[in-house]
This record gives structure tokens, C-alpha cells and sequence, in this order.
């Protein structure tokens, strides 16, 4: 195997890649000048040393305060009454963009697959417990905010068992899901009956 | 124009049938054997005479009651306080079958294009605001059940504006819209900013 | 089942229909003016009376002369010597309108399913061979232009064994295939071997 | 901007990559071992050192004879008297796999843009003149071998022109084009008439 068959077999590793792809991504690489290839190179390491994760949320952070903390976990004007369990950064991302939630975060780093409930390996199980024992911070709410495919669904209802007698102070801590009801651009023939009995059931008055 | 193109014309006039496929309709109808072209021709012509139109909620129906009306709007188990008014005879049936729901409809006929306001011709909005002004069944809520697409939305709006002030004796009737939130499948990172808020809005408790 | 459910099972007979699609057509028809449909009853009926197979090439004819043939079979302008077998009209028409071929022709009506060789029922194969027979045209070569689908080579093949041995008099008619290469649109990179092959081949001189 | 937005960035840069995919590429370079991470960063140096171009051909090549040749150019099996143009490496590795060509190639580098005939840029135009003129190999045949997208003609065309006295000896070199026809998978229904009136100039005899 010559180097550019190595570094085409690199590529295909990244998420999404396929042989062809991978290919063009080595042709991409020779074709660039020298110096721009080793400024990649450069970046590549230079990212990796310079990631750290929150000890909080798990979030990924470049600069983080003296106690290893993102910036939304070192916060004070963040409603630390509430945690949302969400599955990977670009979700955390996307709600702070959306500016919809001020409360805190734990990023779980997955979802469980559905073939073998013993494979939790990347799933931070174990964390988001001790993060919930740990919590000083009086917990009001869970809130579990995982997308509504299979495996995100089948991660939560393993979530909603495993921490069904997670306790602040006496109190149980009462777990949430998010709402479902029609999206945008859902048309009504294609609903399937959980979101409609969703949609009817949280109806709003409009005036 | 000999007859198997006149014939593939009038099929082009079907709905979503492009010219290559009208001209297969046309073979097929020509490759059938003749009692079966008689067959078909008889049952388009008693199709369309034994088709009526529900007087109240305006939904195609085959049998009627002695005063037109369909089953649903003749039965005395429905709940006559609520009124849902869909876009499409299609719409209705999947709502039935789902089981979500037990009150009464209002077909409309279909949405208003966004091009040009006045255009309502297809539309039934003055049958619509005829039955509700008929009402002796004292509706407690009108809800609007069109789709999340741009022109059922836009259908909406109008019909809110409208609908404003329709009365059921002297209490204005409340209007009410489909809960939004995420539908099955949806991934989180992908969801616009209005089905996250609602999302959020409306979570609900696990246990 | 009522009308309109029947109506929609039959279109659903219909080439490419399925069930959503088939029940709008029902509503359309339903919809439509009472006038319309009654024309499109009639349409199909007269359709189906007045449409002719030519007797020689088996295509599908609206006006034929005494003989039943139709205007490509019975012109004194057309080359006789050569036949040109195709898999339906739509080839035939589409043959005729691009203006590169001036033979005769031989619809065959389908081609071979693949799973079980038996079953030649809509496949012309006996009237081909009859065809071929009955020639006083002294054809000097038999064209083979089926699609290079899987299915369309299998009967390819089949017909090259059952007419290997067909005779014009004494000789044994030569059968032809259309040549093979790339086609419009074509990107070398994802040409079969076969293609390519005959692409090279069949190369031509540009001046 | 942080090392992850800089090294997402750059992976847009990539062919093929959008916003979304270059942000997982950058999340999967983190969340890999430091190890890896470096191994990757010194293959794409090593890739980029390593990469040459044949002389002659322009094709990448990671090993070479003292001549810089690629093992084609250098091997004395190859029929020296044909010269096959192509786009791009991947053509080149195509047509080397299907077994079909035995002669010398020429990597074009790319197609010409087809809205401003003067970018010449990254297509190796005037290295293909030099090829030609330099030749000792007498050439009898040069063979333009471009895919059959607009871009491709349009190229082959203008190479047409551009190539038409180009001499061996005292001789102009004949310039051939691959041939056309069906290809596999083709239905007769949907060919161009191009397509339709090479493959029948091209018919061949089955037996």
C-alpha cells in the first residue's frame, strides 16, 4: 500500500467518507502547495492539544475557567434548577443558538445502539449519574431532550428507568420530555397518531 | 388528434400525471379487454352520481342521512362543542382513523394560494362562517387542524383574522391551533427555532 | 366497498398507480363536472373500439389500410430488407421521430420475465417466428434492438438462439444487435468494462 | 475564531464538504487518541513529499524511474504508437482495471470550463502540445477519451480544433473519439437520437 492508498484509508475512517470520496480527499491533499498541507498538518495537532471537555457537561471547550468549567456551567445567570440530557455539542449548539432554554446541560456523548443494551461504552451513563449525586445545585427538573429516532427514544427510555429515584434531598427529581406535536412543514394526512394525540392534546388558544 | 391521444390528453388532466404516463395509461386502456373498459367506464359515470356532499361539514360521503348528512355529523356521540376545521377529505379520514378525536369537522376544501389574497375561490371560507353561524350547537372551540406548509399557515392566519369574532351567543367562540413540538424522527439539530420553543414549552412530566 | 373505493381500486390497476395516488384520482373524477366525465366514459370506450394491431409489425394503429396494415408496413418507400425487432410502441415511435432508421419493424410486446422461461404469454414469439416465415420481403438482416436492461438482454439472448437458424431462401438471415458505448452523459470513470470495450472499439475518426 | 472553527474551516475546503460534515470531521479529530491524531498529521507531510508526477503522462505516481517516468510511460509492453487522452487519474486507474487498452495516456488535469474559453489554467493544454511535438514515439493515433458531459465535449471540441494539423513526420495524426451507443442499462425509450443513430451505425453481427 503506498502512502496515497494509506492516506485514502485514513480519510474513509472520518465520519460519512466512502472509498470515492476518501480518494479525492488524498487527491485533494497532493494537489495542495506544501505549505498549506503543512499548515493542516499543523492544525490538526494543534486542535487536538487545545481541546479540553467541560468536567460539568462533557461539552467540548477551548478555554475553560480555573475549575475546568464551560463557560455556560460557570455561569450565574443560568437556571440552575434545571438539567437537559442532550445527546452531542452541535444539539447544545443549536438550542443556545435557538436562545429558547436558560438552563444548564449535560451532554450524554451518544445514544445507545439498540442491538445490545450492554454496549453504554460512549454513552456517559455513569457521569450523568454522578454529575445528579454531586449536584449541589438542587435539581428541579430533568429534562430529556434526545431526538425521536429509534435509538434516541430507546435512550431515553432507558435514561427515564435508570434515574426514575434520582433524589434531591428527599425530593425525587421529576424527569421531562420535550413536547411533541407537528413540526414545521408537517403536513397533517402523513401524521403519524402519537404526534397527532401530541398536537390535539397541547393545543393553543391563539388570541 | 387520433383517439389514443385525445384519450392520453384527458388523462394529463389527472393529478400529478405526467405525458409519458398518460400515454401508458392510454395503452393499458387499450390492452384491456373490452368488458373491462365497459366496466370502468360505467363505474366513473355511477361514481360521480352517487357521490354527494355532506351538508354540514361539506366531506364526500356515498350514503346520507335523510337531511345529507354524513355519519359523523349526524351522530349523536360525537362531541358537538368542538368543531376542527381540516383542509381535506383525505386529512379527515386519517384523523378518524388515528382515534384522537371525537368531535366535529368542517372540510375546507383546501388552502389559500399566497400569491393573491382575493383568490378564495376553492375555498369554502363563506360556508365555513354560514355553519358557524347556524351553529344551534353552541360550539365551545373552533380548531384549526390545517398543515405546517407555507400556504396552510398562511390559510391559517386568514382564517384566525376572520374567525375573530365569531360569536356563540354573546361569548366570543376561542380559536385554537395543533400543539407544536418535535414528531417522530425528528433529530434535534435539524429542528427550527419555533418546534424547539414549543417543544420546550410544552414538555411534559414521565411519571 | 363503495363507488368510490371501487373507482380507486381500478385505478390502482392502473401502470405506476398506487394507493394515495389512485384515490386522488377518484376525488378528481368526483369533482370534475358531471359533462366531463361522461366524456371521459365515452373517450375510453371509443378508444378501446376503434384502436387496430397492424397485422404485419403488431403495433398499435387508429386507421389502417385494406389489408389491416399499418402506414410503415404497407409504404412502397420503406427498406423491406430490413427488420428491426423493439419491445414496444413507445420504441417504435421514439425510432421513427428521431429519424435514423428507414427498415421495417416487429413489436414484440414485452419482454422475457427472467425467473421462469416458460412463460412467453405477451411476448409476440410465435407470431415473430410466423413473421419471419411468411417474409416474401427477403429480409437480409434482422435488427435486435431491446433496452440493455437485465431483462431486455435476457430475451435478447433467447431470441438470438430461437431464430439462429431462420432462412431467407437458402440463406441464413445475419441478426444484428445494436452497438454498444457510451452514451450521452456518460463519465468515463463510472463506464462498465463492456463500454468501455465497445467504446474503443467502435472508435471513429473525427475528420 | 478557535482551533475548531479554524480546522472545520479548512475541511470545507475539502471537495464535496458542507458546513455540517466539516464540523464532524472536526469533532472526530478530536474525540481520536493524541496518537492517532499525529500518525494522520505525518501521513498527510509524507503523502505530499512523496507524490510525483510521470514526465511524460502527468499521472500521480509514488514511485519513479530515474527518467521520473510512471511504470506505464516506462514499459517497453505498451503499444507507443496510441495515445489515449483523459481527464483525470481515476479515468486512467478505470480503464487500466478493465484490461481494455494497451497504449500511452495523457492526464488532461481537468475539463474546460465551458463559460470562459480563455481559463486554461489547471488543463494541461499546452503540455499535451509539447507531448505531442516531442514525440519520437511517431504516434499513428490520438484518442480523446473525455467523458460525454457537456464540460467533456466542450473540451473535446476545442481540442479538436486545437490539435487538428498536429504532425508525425510529415504526417497529420489521425484524432479519434470513443464510439457511442447504448449503454448498459439503457432503455431504447429514453436514448437520444445521437445515441440511437450510433448504436445502429454500429450494429453488429451476433454470430
Amino acid at each position: 500500500m503506498n502512502e496515497f492508498e494509506k492516506l485514502a484509508e485514513q480519510f474513509r475512517a472520518f465520519p460519512g467518507v466512502g472509498r470515492r470520496q476518501a480518494e479525492r480527499f488524498a487527491h485533494f491533499i497532493i494537489r495542495q502547495k506544501a505549505d498549506s498541507v503543512e499548515a493542516l498538518a499543523s492544525l490538526l495537532l494543534m486542535t487536538k492539544k487545545s481541546a479540553h471537555f467541560c468536567t460539568l457537561c462533557g461539552r467540548l471547550v477551548f478555554s475553560t475557567t480555573e475549575e475546568n468549567l464551560c463557560s455556560i456551567c460557570a455561569s450565574p445567570h443560568r437556571d440552575s434548577s434545571l438539567l437537559m440530557i442532550i445527546e452531542k455539542d452541535a444539539d447544545l449548539n443549536h438550542i443556545e443558538r435557538s436562545g429558547v432554554y436558560n438552563g444548564l446541560y449535560f451532554v450524554l456523548g451518544g445514544v445507545l445502539p439498540m442491538r445490545s443494551e450492554g454496549a453504554e461504552s460512549n454513552v456517559r451513563i455513569s457521569e450523568l449519574e454522578q454529575r445528579l449525586k454531586d449536584a449541589t445545585d438542587d435539581f428541579k427538573e430533568v429534562i430529556l431532550a434526545l431526538s425521536l429516532t429509534p435509538e434516541g427514544e430507546f435512550t431515553s427510555s432507558f435514561l427515564l428507568k435508570k434515574l426514575s429515584d434520582i433524589r434531591s434531598g428527599k425530593n425525587v427529581i421529576p424527569i421531562t420530555v420535550l413536547g411533541r406535536g407537528l413540526s414545521v412543514g408537517s403536513e397533517l394526512e402523513y401524521s403519524d397518531r402519537e404526534t397527532l394525540r401530541h398536537a390535539l392534546e397541547s393545543r393553543r388558544r391563539t388570541t
